[in-house]
């Protein structure tokens, strides 16, 4: 098949992406979340390429944008390219975009190219993955999968409007939704292109790589309670200070994720109500956020942690209260749809490397419903994202789209 | 000289200080900052108070409210009695109003039984030492030995209001406030009785203590600044985490002032600012509170902890700032008032006990323009101050009494 020369995809994929982010509901910085006024804009224009490109294109009733390549074969199966155009507040413009945009360009050649494939190809841009303005992520996939749960629809944004009213006021008929969910017997797999997000690619000189799996998080909020009190007067042996049992606690966390190969943990939030200067803190408040490429390496190092707990607060006399707020599960991405990634991207005369997603997708949506594959595109700038500093090179967008085309020419 | 039956001044303090706590800005717990409705309440029944014992009293240019007992010698010098009478919010009812009250009760027995003393006192009932509504303390003490900055009325409180309109609004006379600078010369030394507001005399069993000095407290805030990141992406090695370099100080201030005998060290804020769970903190803010009872011991943990910082920044890859916001120097007590109130203690029949005073008192100011004693009660309830579970055993209050009336027999 006829390939466009070196450098058109990637070129236009970021031209594209420029023009996307220009709708954003902060006059400063690109912020896209659910159903906003820049949302729509972003989905009328996602629409208009889809369409211009050659694919039978729609809004639906969630608001992704789907468009469809039937296939010529009757009764093909088809797979799913997918990633979602809502971003997170003060975003960069490549998170979840440049895998549609990278499907959009692919698809558009092959089309151009009058190719025919074994299987129909469905590109979808989902609306909502980043779960800001409602708190609940993944809305647009789960509703792919049959897995939108009504109960969110009471949710509340920060103004107080209800999700249900936000959907009816942009015109989405709510009851559509259950029929958008696919067939999984239907689904050939589901695709996703994205931005690393992290700096392993930069490390390893790589424009591209496979994705194994993608780490399940576990999320917890922890409540030290100790005894406050003046700081001039309380002597140190008497003392039940949270704000130490606390950083204790952090500093296990680090040490104790140190020790494997795809295991990160991270206390993002750490906070004194109410300190002040002269006063033991009586309470401290921590977050965990714990992920690994298997759910076996990930529990262990929260047992650990919820050992290392009880003992920090047997020693200190505080009381050490923790709540999970997410437990998901590491979803694998398929050896076939590896496989069919990795001979892309020797074909394309580059190394083959694999490695975990920490981040969540889309694609974690499709776990269990269908093969997932993932390939991801080098993060510039030391691997910043959910960031206005969030780069992609175009060489490197156009390595991934490259590597895109082959992997449809051979995923059938 | 006859006293009165044991238990009488305890008993009797105990209840002046139910009736004054009457008087709050706040409906549901005690709030008396400086020169509110409540504030105004609480100096004229202090004055009432005052004039009832046979004091001649008076409210001075900044709140103060000030009884004189003079002495039947002509050019006697003049020993002064002081505690404030304002509160932090959400107060103790014996917080700076217990050393007013005691003060009060033992010089209306001296007026009543007609005793004579080589010496005038002036009970001083302090305006303003808490420092809450104008974030800047020690007012009325500052008048009182000439240190009143001026600079000072150009602060605002909450509503903000300037602090000269507030006292204007009084009907304070602002030009008077120079004259009111006691001449040190004039001075026999300043005795305070406090409720300790720790637990040293509940552990020695002990109603009253000694005090050797009041710490100097040296206060800084530290700014960490690392690089955020995504929880998942960004390995472990690669990280430079600021609530885990923040972390490491905490414990670091913990153990470094764990090694001296009156040395306290407290991190009494911590916070991550915006923090997700999510995302590797990038900023870390905190707080330090180092005390000791010389500036020498002080000093040396203020110096290992800099240097600590220093290498946690290095070894880590983060910056950290310091910022200095306090430095006050430690007031000794004079030996010779140490005694008298030692030996008062002995005649009363307890174990003379010395301790450090780990918190601020109006008593600082009036170092080094002339002697200072301090007297502390023991506080009841685990030692619990600046809060409205502070108590005082009326047997406590009534021993803090009996030992200062002793004391003033002997000061002279």
């Amino acid at each position: 098949m006829s390939l466009p020369a070196r450098g058109v995809f990637g070129e236009r994929i970021l031209a594209l992406a420029d023009e996307i982010a220009r709708h954003s509901e902060a006059g400063d910085n690109l912020t896209c979340t659910y159903l906003t006024p820049a949302h729509h804009a972003a989905a009328s224009l996602l629409l208009h390429w889809m369409r211009q490109a050659g694919l039978k294109a729609e809004i639906d009733a969630t608001a992704n944008v789907v468009g469809r390549l039937p296939s010529v074969m009757p009764g093909a199966k088809t797979l799913i390219i997918g990633s979602h155009y809502d971003t997170v507040r003060n975003a960069g413009k490549y998170d979840g975009r440049l895998g549609i945009l990278t499907g959009l360009v692919v698809l558009e050649h092959l089309i151009r190219v009058g190719a025919e494939l074994p299987f129909n190809v469905e590109l979808i841009a989902f609306s909502e993955e980043e779960g800001v303005r409602f708190a609940t992520p993944f809305i647009g996939s789960h509703a792919i999968v049959g897995k939108f749960d009504t109960a969110i629809l009471e949710r509340t944004d920060r103004a107080g409007l209800h999700l249900f009213e936000v959907m009816m006021e942009a015109g989405l008929d709510l009851k559509k939704i259950p029929s958008l969910a696919r067939d999984p017997a239907s689904l050939l797999g589901y695709l996703e292109v994205h931005i690393e997000q992290g700096p392993v690619l930069l490390r390893e000189d790589l424009p591209v790589g496979i994705v194994s799996a993608i780490a399940g998080a576990r999320r917890q909020v922890l409540t030290v309670t100790g005894q406050t009190g003046h700081a001039g007067t309380v002597p140190m042996l008497g003392r039940h200070d949270a704000a130490a049992a606390a950083a204790e606690i952090v500093l296990f966390v680090e040490q104790r994720c140190s020790r494997g190969d795809t295991l990160v943990g991270t206390v993002g939030q750490l906070n004194v109500p109410q300190g002040a200067i002269n006063t033991i803190p009586g309470r401290c408040e921590l977050s965990l956020d714990i992920r690994a490429g298997d759910n076996a390496t990930r529990d262990s190092a929260i047992d650990d942690i919820t050992a290392e707990c009880a003992a920090i607060a047997a020693r200190r006399g505080v009381t050490i209260e923790s709540r999970e707020v997410m437990n998901s599960a590491a979803a694998p991405c398929a050896p076939r749809l590896q496989l069919v990634f990795a001979d892309a991207v020797k074909r394309a005369g580059y190394r083959a490397h694999t490695l975990l997603s920490g981040a969540g997708h889309d694609a974690m949506v499709f776990n269990g419903v269908c093969d997932i594959g993932m390939l991801f595109v080098r993060c510039g700038n030391g691997g910043i994202s959910h960031s206005p500093l969030e780069t992609v090179a175009a060489s490197d967008a156009d390595a991934g789209a490259r590597v895109l085309l082959d992997a449809l020419m051979h995923v059938g």
